[in-house]
């Protein structure tokens, strides 16, 4: 039942305005940020959830852990590079690596629609236990359940995951600080584009695919380097655009980029004009930026370009005040990039 | 796409007989067991995983955690004595207990389908927050995806668990060996009853609320007393039935069980017979079976008898031995108690 004896709060984000779940609600963009931010963070308060990183750390007598979770929708199930089950793993194997941490365990908890294709279900675990793998982690614990036909779509996968921080250094949005560079680890745009050409038909030349991979080796070898690394985000939904708004507003600091260091691939540019996507929003489940003192940008670049030739520095955080982030194009204009109010792309992870 | 250069196994269930996934793959019963059993453990392979306990259990450096996952898929959202919320973070909470473990922090991830109404889901994350303080654990992370309209059913979700162990005590199936006795903690199949009688529409006298509750509170208890407990179950899907053939295969042991000291409350018995279900297969939220030596189960006895009255010694390990669980009805009849191959009771959490 409703629970009627529950402390009832008023709800904060406006009934009236919004009676309704959403799709941009899930989108990465304002929507999903006001929700967050007005409802879920306020209601849960704790010091590890304000922290608004990739996960919490904490403490557990021995060492510090770091703890995450994702849910992956992605549709289709299938998309050139990777599937739901490689998302999955290296999803949540990004966000552990983003807390500096390593990964070790991951759970998972399936939500498979009644009907789902036992063959499907095999390919995808398959390919979970090659990621898991590839990234050195382990699937120790797991759950299942069936939804009648109808209330699912094939198959939902949640992993959470455990990782070990073994330094002392702190990395949250809170530690970037004036003067801190931004170090982009690749080309984006890949993962979005890829599964928007399969839902739409499109065909390319040479099939796009996903950048889905774990992130976990060029960010242990950054750690491991003694690189002082202030705050590492993945590029996941609302892309490069919504995690720089992110921490330009979790640290209070203006964030200037120039878009002419940004490597785009020409097909991936040419699928965004075709569309009418903007690069910066579009998803990528392999990228990170690392945000770094300036001082020491250079030597992370030196690391990230090992991993992807295409790592560049690509701008830096000016100075403290009212969050804001602006872009000056390849043709030299400036604009404010901000969060999008709605969804580029549903269903992406 | 479909992973052509992976390592292609045979899918070890026979798709030929399962082509698809069915509602009973996720019902506690065999078919789910064939699933994990056969498919699930066996690729993901690891002793964490074999050890087919409620979570897992692992050493940090500073002390031993227990990390634990389940999605929860209940329907109705909202049933007398909680709802969707509450389950996310008790079940949870319950299987920290169940490794022995002091649940800490919990992650949730959110699959909200289009078209949820706000105030609905407002709700739930209400009670979940005050579940969690009941249950002394913080939600430190969280992830919110949303599915298009017809592709969920209003809200999914999957809650991750880390707990911290205390104490020195190995508690697990396998630790289980003859002349332990069984202590159920509480009268049974409230859970399952009171699910089933919102979605049938059947009315009782008094209202048939769910036990949905935290079992830590006991368990600590339990444990801080000297107890030595060989292992812990909660009661959830499959229910009492399901848990004692679990323990039995994972041990090897014969387990006898005596029907006439299992309570059951009068009006649940009555739902049964009408409904034609067993109540030692109804899922319960809030109950769970310790397993301690002889000597020790009248002291645990009076310990969980301080939580329900209705606790008590319900059965023993009788010898070692092709897994067996026999039973001995209240009229003095002996049968042997088998997983349900099927699904009394679809979408219970």
């Amino acid at each position: 039942m409703k629970p009627q004896d529950a402390f009832e709060l008023t709800c904060p984000v406006p009934i009236n305005e919004y009676p309704n779940v959403l799709l941009a609600h899930g989108g990465g963009g304002k929507l999903m940020h006001q929700l967050i931010e007005k409802m879920f963070v306020p209601l849960f308060s704790n010091p590890l959830l304000e922290s608004r990183h990739d996960g919490a750390v904490f403490n557990t007598g021995g060492g510090r852990i770091a703890f995450t979770t994702d849910s992956y929708v992605v549709k289709p199930l299938f998309f050139p590079g990777g599937n739901i089950g490689t998302l999955a793993i290296n999803g949540t194997v990004n966000d552990l690596a983003m807390c500096g941490a390593r990964p070790r365990y991951l759970s998972a908890g399936f939500i498979l629609e009644e009907g789902l294709p036992m063959d499907e279900l095999w390919h995808i675990i398959q390919s979970m236990r090659e990621s898991a793998d590839a990234a050195e982690v382990q699937l120790v614990t797991g759950d299942t359940k069936v939804v009648d036909r109808g209330k699912g779509d094939g198959i939902f996968i949640n992993t959470a995951g455990v990782g070990f921080i073994e330094h002392d250094i702190a990395i949250a949005p809170a530690n970037v600080m004036p003067g801190d560079s931004i170090v982009l680890s690749g080309d984006i745009g890949r993962h979005g584009i890829a599964l928007m050409a399969v839902r739409e038909g499109l065909e390319f030349e040479t099939a796009i695919e996903s950048d889905c991979a774990p992130l976990s080796p060029v960010v242990m070898e950054l750690l491991d380097s003694g690189v002082e690394i202030h705050c590492m985000r993945d590029l996941t939904r609302g892309g490069l655009a919504s995690a720089l708004v992110e921490i330009s507003e979790a640290a209070r600091v203006h964030i200037s980029i120039d878009e002419s260091a940004i490597a785009v691939r020409e097909d991936v540019q040419g699928a965004c004009e075709i569309l009418g996507f903007d690069a910066l929003y579009l998803a990528n489940e392999g990228r990170f930026i690392a945000i770094t003192p300036g001082s020491d940008a250079t030597r992370a670049l030196q690391i990230m370009k090992r991993y992807q030739p295409e790592a560049a520095i690509i701008g830096e955080v000016t100075r403290p005040g009212e969050p804001l982030v602006t872009s000056t194009s390849c043709i030299g204009a400036s604009r404010i990039i901000d969060m999008f109010t709605g969804e580029q792309l549903p269903r992406i992870c």
